[in-house]
């Protein structure tokens, strides 16, 4: 028993999924039941393609609405079949809107939550004064003048190791948690907060890189930025806001479709 | 009762409207019973802020699936609300795949359909290996390899005047029919027509400018040129293709969500 222990478990895979989704018509990642998710879809098209349920661990949840560059998720199988052809028919079966760009074995220990070293977000702000059909799933239409000098001088003030009680969701579960239930630190380490702008497509992005995130913390961040732009926070309070730890002194939630998790590291 | 129709007839207005819609969830633009189109949003939208029906006249049909850019209508309406507001109102009332650019008040003998001096339509090809999942809507997914100098040859043999009957969708009705039901002629004339490629997107477009276009005539074009990109006609055979007027001589219709009705010229 032990040796046909050792010989199936020498044939498991772990296989980790490199995945681009428009989040627009999904409840977020996670699966949940009776509703779609990226995550629950991933799962049944593995499934039908192995023949096997499988269970998906990806880097972090995604809201309902948030979309995907570069999610990663892993997951284990003993199915034989090449990287190059799963990749095949996963996007042979999966929805337009969800893409897996790479499969890859990797060693049996790679977890995409645990493992993670740092995450990049990117969430795009439409400040022309009209929303082209093209753009509306994957920008935050917002045509009022934002100071971008302002906005950029808040988003520096962000950098470094912060607790983030005031931009977590209130009470919420969060994005990142380390493994083995320890207490649930607010504290968080961001190694780039800074805010682009290009002037042909009026697009203002705020991209933010961290050790990990609190739940909607990126979009309390952009909702607090959008208020300094419009004059109605100054950059200095950002620092205070930090501090006191107090969810209601931010700004509110920017809305989901602007967001979008660009890149994991490991 | 002359006297009080000039006063109802000088208090109409012709208002020209430009239009850019995500096509993939309409049947196209033209009214029909019971199906979801272009033409039918806007005429609905326009009489819930006028309080009255009004009838669309487009700049010609686009077919199911197809986008556009800056396809123009006009409508006339007693309505005095100031073209400013009317399009804040119609943007703010038109679902995001529908979107008008730009309301203003022409002669009113302008008529979009008859006045057309020309139009240009993009058809955009992505070469990438995997569809990213922001673009599908918008692109014909088609990894193969394409021979980008064979097809821009063909492409350049299209300029000029020629009967476009080889590449009308058999027995159809046109897009660009002469007001007073003269005669259905089959000839047009291509100011341009060429190939684009951007290395960076992997997407080769197909651009073409003409005087009118007939039922699929774009679509019937791309599909061709294709053909010669992959090697399965030579870019000589386009001219032997337009002098046969045969429609089983031309390659297969290319998808719909690849054109995009880009601008239209009075």
């Amino acid at each position: 028993m032990a040796r046909l222990g050792v010989k199936s478990s020498s044939a498991q895979r772990n296989l980790r999924l490199l995945i681009s989704y428009d989040g627009t018509d999904y409840h977020g990642w996670q699966t949940q039941p009776s509703l779609p998710t990226v995550q629950a879809c991933i799962e049944q098209t593995v499934a039908q393609i192995t023949g096997n349920r499988v269970k998906l661990f990806g880097s972090g949840r995604t809201d309902a609405g948030v979309h995907a560059l570069g999610q990663v998720a892993n997951f284990t199988t003993a199915c034989p079949i090449p990287c190059g052809n799963l990749l095949k028919a996963l996007n042979d079966l999966l929805p337009p809107a969800v893409r897996v760009r790479r499969v890859e074995e990797v060693r049996a220990d790679f977890h995409a939550r645990y493992a993670v070293r740092s995450k990049t977000y990117r969430y795009r702000i439409l400040q022309a004064g009209i929303c082209s059909p093209f753009l509306w799933r994957f920008v935050w239409h917002h045509p009022r003048a934002l100071d971008r000098r302002r906005m950029s001088e808040a988003a520096a003030a962000l950098v470094g190791e912060h607790d983030f009680t005031s931009f977590a969701a209130a009470g919420s579960a969060e994005d990142d948690v380390a493994p083995g239930g320890e207490p649930r630190s607010m504290v968080r380490t961001l190694s780039a907060s800074r805010i682009l702008w290009r002037e042909r497509t009026k697009i203002l992005a705020y991209e933010v890189r961290g050790s990990g995130f609190l739940h909607h913390m990126v979009r309390n961040l952009v909702g607090t930025l959008v208020e300094v732009g419009r004059g109605r926070m100054a950059p200095g309070d950002v620092a205070r806001i930090l501090e006191a730890q107090n969810r209601t002194l931010a700004g509110p939630t920017a809305p989901a479709q602007g967001l979008c998790l660009v890149r994991v590291e490991y």
